[in-house]
């Protein structure tokens, strides 16, 4: 099978740029019987000239079946198996918060809940206390010290808040503490190997002063701690694909993705006009941008067909200002699929186009799901897009004599 | 995945034939925006009818994005797994040359180069010295005496030479002695592994010599080797589909990588009549017939559209000498595409057609890229064929009860 390796041999130098512009949860659903997708449904004048210059088709995240959260949609985006290159829970959520995370920090993500008087779960969410209140409380952990290593705890949303202890030979093997279901106490903190038990011990010794610390503070008067992961030490993307990369997005968890795999990062505002601002402003500097727009997805999650479309037509309208900037390959598609009528990722194949002077033109004139069935990109998997753009930006020799 | 094994055990006998026919590089792009392709430019009233009773698709060399050489584009239309059987440098130069590989043979390419005064590499090929010049130049290197092996030193074309060292115990392991680039001298020959030491001392002596022997004929004084490779061991394409098998083709590098596999080999003229008339002699003594016709390739590499197109035409006028043989399949497809527009091979996909009285006919009218798309074969693997074929020649079983 083609690997990250494999493609890396093939390398060939090229003066050209891709742009990898990713509408999350841009796949849909109809939301009435023989109607059109969110993204047929949008009037996208600029991307419809795209895929009728290119080339169109659908690709598959992970594998038929499969709905992928955040992190397996991108990493298969660019190009990483990801069955084999999976984030941990608590990498995520450290991504997700912008924390900074360090090659040596450990981090797991946190729920504060609820436990009775014998000690045993009746709320595993603590009642989704505000968010303002569990700031509060991440404040009052943070002065739980610990020998030798710095404990940091960042509130996330409602009761859900990031946990990373710094510090040196923490290990991986720490089995999650929250049991999954109210009724018994939570799992004791403990090794699966042996490697891993100093970091037990730490880690045991603070829940045991955020029980001490928490005690009165009803609902949440306890912690639950699951996904322990240290940041992944990959082959990075800039260095795979001899790209040098820039991830521009809104939300920190799409440029803490892109940091994971080693790519630069921009910060874009909340606007699009923003968004497609920024990648104006560094383009002279990087040979690939990965753009994250989050909206679509948000739409998607909250039920909101109309406005998805909306957003969809919105990114449609800066498209030219792409075009302008002269790229050899621009490739507009999904990490995943957020149905409106699903409210919720899916597993449904992600529609994509690829534009570039040496794609074979299909018979796709329109940019949605139902057209590019008949693209020439066919169903691919989600990680043979990254090896397509790079052969279509000149930048893969031929493999083998 | 299906493999060679699994599909070796589903083999049942039958009375059937096949014919693959290969017009290298068949696939294409239009050469202004909106044309047609080579294939689809040509008129090619046999092959539509073909592909009118049979079935379309397009296949995909080793992988999305990836432009397949010659080794690899058979390998894969053989049934192999292309990243699994890789072909060594050395061993196709010495199939390009029509030499008579043996087991025990160590081959490598060479090239003729210019180092100065202070053996610093000042032209990596000799200023593509004139083919008779470095046949002259190869017969004087023939001369160099080994202990216990035999160096054979074959002019290829211009600076390019092969060069194969038989003996017993000769082993691969040997890197390039080719820099890859001008101003360092040529690196010395060394062993990777243990077992390459004997053979390293060896070809470290050749090397010498040959400096020697060309000392004062600049601007070929010097050789540079690369891609030491043995003829690989794999399973041979004969007994893996139980087919008595032949290639006819007028390349001797097409008729080696047949050979490779196993297959017998029939030289086939100069002509495509004569090509076909070749497989119509041979025809009663084998089952698979592989068939290669080289010049689509060369007219893509030329950026000749108007000649391949030509060349296909002219290959479809002798289409009904195939059918006349009553063979069960035919399969007519490229081993990769090679677009007159970009003068190379590419990693587009490639068109095929299978004709077959159990074919389940799509709506496919016509042989040409745009509407293979809409075949019933879909877009596959290259791999994909030979087990295709096979089960319309009723040659394989049901898998599993």
């Amino acid at each position: 099978m083609v690997d990250l390796q494999l493609i890396h041999q093939l390398l060939t130098p090229a003066d050209t740029k891709i742009v990898l512009l990713v509408l999350d949860g841009l796949g849909g659903l109809p939301i009435r019987a023989g109607g059109p997708t969110e993204l047929e449904a949008a009037s996208t004048p600029n991307m419809d000239r795209l895929v009728s210059e290119g080339m169109a088709g659908l690709h598959q995240p992970v594998g038929l079946g499969i709905a992928p959260g955040s992190g397996p949609g991108h990493i298969g985006l660019f190009g990483y198996d990801t069955i084999r290159y999976q984030i941990g829970r608590g990498v995520l959520e450290a991504l997700g918060v912008g924390f900074d995370l360090q090659a040596a920090d450990l981090a797991a993500r946190g729920n504060f809940c609820t436990i009775d008087s014998a000690g045993r779960i009746t709320d595993r969410r603590a009642g989704r206390i505000a968010t303002e209140k569990a700031a509060a409380l991440c404040a009052e952990l943070r002065e739980i010290e610990l020998p030798g290593v710095e404990a940091f705890v960042e509130p996330v949303r409602e009761h859900r808040f990031l946990f990373v202890l710094r510090g040196a030979e923490l290990a991986e093997g720490i089995p999650d503490t929250d049991p999954g279901h109210v009724g018994s106490p939570p799992l004791a903190v403990r090794a699966e190997r042996p490697e891993a038990e100093r970091t037990a011990e730490l880690v045991g010794r603070f829940v045991a002063e955020a029980r001490e610390a928490l005690e009165g503070h009803e609902p949440a008067n306890m912690v639950l701690l699951r996904g322990f992961a240290r940041r992944p030490d990959w082959p990075l993307f800039p260095e795979v694909f001899g790209l040098r990369s820039v991830a521009v997005a809104q939300y920190p968890m799409y440029r803490g993705v892109g940091k994971l795999v080693g790519m630069a990062t921009r910060e874009a505002g909340a606007s699009l006009d923003e968004l497609f601002s920024t990648v104006e402003q560094v383009w002279d500097d990087y040979e690939f941008a990965f753009m994250h727009v989050k909206g679509t997805d948000k739409a998607g999650e909250d039920g909101d067909f109309d406005l998805k479309v909306a957003i969809i037509e919105e990114v449609d309208s800066h498209i030219p200002r792409l075009v302008e900037l002269g790229p050899a390959v621009i490739l507009v598609t999904g990490d995943h699929s957020t149905p409106a009528a699903l409210r919720s990722h899916s597993w449904h194949p992600v529609p994509f186009l690829l534009w570039s002077p040496s794609a074979r033109r299909d018979a796709v004139q329109q940019f949605g799901e139902r057209w590019c069935l008949a693209g020439g990109g066919g169903l691919c998997r989600s990680e043979d897009l990254m090896p397509l753009a790079l052969a279509h930006a000149g930048r893969l020799a031929k493999f083998g004599a």
